[in-house]
């Protein structure tokens, strides 16, 4: 089959870091997250940061997983600044032995329905 | 352990409605993407839908998953009505057969490092 197909544009080079984690029983999920916070204030790399906990999803479709943590980065260049960071790496250990299970993807995101633009500022009156 | 914590702000009510998937060997990936982008236009309850294809996260890591897809809503209302309308129900009879796996997870997102602000039009001369 043919592909002429528009399928979005990826925003001006950025990348971005997915983490799907289910964590263990015992862990303080608000401890976990306040030193992510740190982490992302502490390395300029990263641009903005966001995560989410599952409210809905069933769990037949979440299996497990509950908590969603994305960081976006200007391009793929800085995430490589990030990945290899000390920081990064000293939390890295901390994380991974708190979770159960968690899946990463790293990847270009392409934006297809774009957020209606904020409304531009009123013009003076002439 | 108390959480005293700033945990960040949640984006004015915002809903993210997350998928990962992996494919089916034998699917046209191109053309469930047309497909979704089909969907998200039709239906004005999405906000915007943004997509990617993991390009680097090691095997082990991402278990398979190759794609990511996240539409964001206004609000958890605004997901509901998505989930019912008649053409998403359609399209996830399609999406669901050609999966070999997924994971959503629907959750409220919190930014806790936002993206720099742009640079506000500089003043006219006094």
């Amino acid at each position: 089959m043919g592909s002429a197909v528009d399928l979005g544009n990826n925003n001006m080079g950025e990348f971005k870091h997915l983490v799907i984690v289910k964590f263990r029983e015992d862990v303080v999920v608000d401890e976990i997250l306040k030193g992510l916070e740190n982490l992302v204030a502490e390395i300029d790399a990263v641009k903005s940061f966001e995560w989410g906990q599952d409210l809905e999803s069933q769990e037949m479709l979440r299996q497990g997983f509950t908590h969603v943590f994305v960081m976006t980065f200007d391009k793929r260049e800085d995430y490589a600044v990030f990945q290899s960071h000390p920081k990064h790496q000293e939390f890295s250990a901390i994380f991974s032995a708190v979770i159960e299970k968690l899946v990463l993807l790293d990847f270009p995101p392409t934006l297809v329905k774009t957020p209606p633009k904020a409304a531009p500022p009123e013009a003076p009156p002439a």
